[in-house]
């Protein structure tokens, strides 16, 4: 299979990596950035692809794997028949794919990707769509190449589960980011709380996140949050998120016994 | 070495399993709650502790671990001289001990303890703290024997580390629980995000969090957020949340640069 990369961010980057190593070849990369795509390209021993206009016409399969707000301008340059286009985005629509081709779709790996670290693809959840159920059916067959996890949703379904990893992974990282700022303040080595971490990540792999949730809000423990929100006054926006996460779980706690 | 433990929560639980582990003696268990206190000190092969006037004065050590507001009451209720005296709290001080025994201190292990999942205690670390500089070798000795990482802090910087595990465990459990609560609601396997909360942790096991973060905040991706932010608009707490925490991966990122 010939692809064709367009995009050289994290996910371009992981996902051109992994179809290389499942044996594919990537015949063009393209991005915005010209330098970012010559860099991948040589990666992925691909032609740099600076022009759009050399765009390779024989290839079976074109990536999109650009900022959101990016995809609707480059769909507009490009002029395909019935060639597979797809994106990854997670929030951004199938139909924004529509008139590109004949055959488009999308394929959304669920992950976080970072150029500091290389990951198990297999293991990588994968959503994907299509505009017929022949379509959707030939993404699959593409997305087994890479994943043992390949689930169709549809771009509503896909956005939420978007969201969902912005919640789960996006902010969750950002909470470790405070929590490292407030040690830092107080000389304390983050290594402290490194194995706190793992152990939370790791209850959840086998248990609902609500059932196993600990601390001084869902113990209703009013005066260790109290003596928190005292360290935290000259922090108003630590603050302010200790007070809405801490209520949150409180919320949720009377619903579900409610 | 002869162990009282008073307290049957899950901290005071893995505490006496980790000491009872490293061939110590739980000599008595006591808790608020006389059925809980039975069910521990038959898992330890200890006595059940039921009124604190039958306390066993012969023992090396005794372990104050229950909810942060029970700790003045209970220390009220124990009359010692100079056997060492521990309580287990992140964020009470040491000073809530004082005058209960000559020798006491804190034994504060930094992890999420459930009684769903055991943990292996080596790898937590355990922060301590004295009221003499002698007091605090000697708890240093014990934490010693459960733990590779034994570190002395005081108790404003016990307070800060345990506000940091709030945001990076407690927080982040929640975060978790509202991300399946939003795939629950569009009947998504919450699997779908496991491998992606499991490598979200693995990551900042080696890196700075501020250096691996993700998703749309930090790439400045305006159309994404107000995309995800329609989407909650009928979860009021939900969208204040992804608000306050997107503006502080923003704020963060602007403290980094400036």
């Amino acid at each position: 299979m010939k692809i064709v990369l367009l995009g050289s961010g994290n996910v371009a980057t992981h996902l051109g990596k992994a179809f290389k190593m499942a044996g594919q070849t990537i015949s063009q990369v393209w991005s915005r950035n010209p330098v970012h795509a010559a860099e991948l390209a040589d990666t992925l021993a691909a032609e740099t692809l600076t022009d759009l206009s050399d765009l390779d016409y024989e290839a079976n399969l074109y990536i999109i794997s650009v900022k959101d707000e990016g995809i609707a301008e480059l769909v507009s340059a490009l002029k395909l028949k019935d060639q597979l286009v797809v994106h990854t985005s997670g929030t951004t629509g199938i139909s924004v794919l529509d008139g590109v081709s004949s055959k488009f779709g999308v394929l959304y790996p669920v992950q976080t990707f970072s150029k500091v670290k290389s990951v198990d693809f297999r293991s990588i959840p994968i959503a994907i769509e299509g505009n017929t159920p022949e379509v959707c059916a030939l993404i699959r067959s593409i997305a087994d190449r890479l994943s043992e996890t390949v689930i169709e949703l549809d771009s509503t379904q896909r956005k939420t589960l978007h969201i969902s990893a912005v919640f789960a992974c996006n902010f969750t990282n950002h909470l470790y980011a405070l929590a490292k700022g407030l040690l830092d303040e107080q000389d304390i080595d983050f290594d402290l709380i490194r194995p706190l971490i793992a152990e939370t990540a790791d209850k959840i792999q086998m248990n609902d996140p609500a059932s196993v949730q600990t601390g001084p809000a869902i113990r209703g423990d009013v005066s260790t949050m109290q003596a928190h929100l005292d360290l935290l006054k000259d922090e108003p926006d630590l603050k302010l998120i200790y007070e809405k996460l801490s209520q949150s779980i409180v919320n949720l706690q009377e619903r579900s016994a409610g």
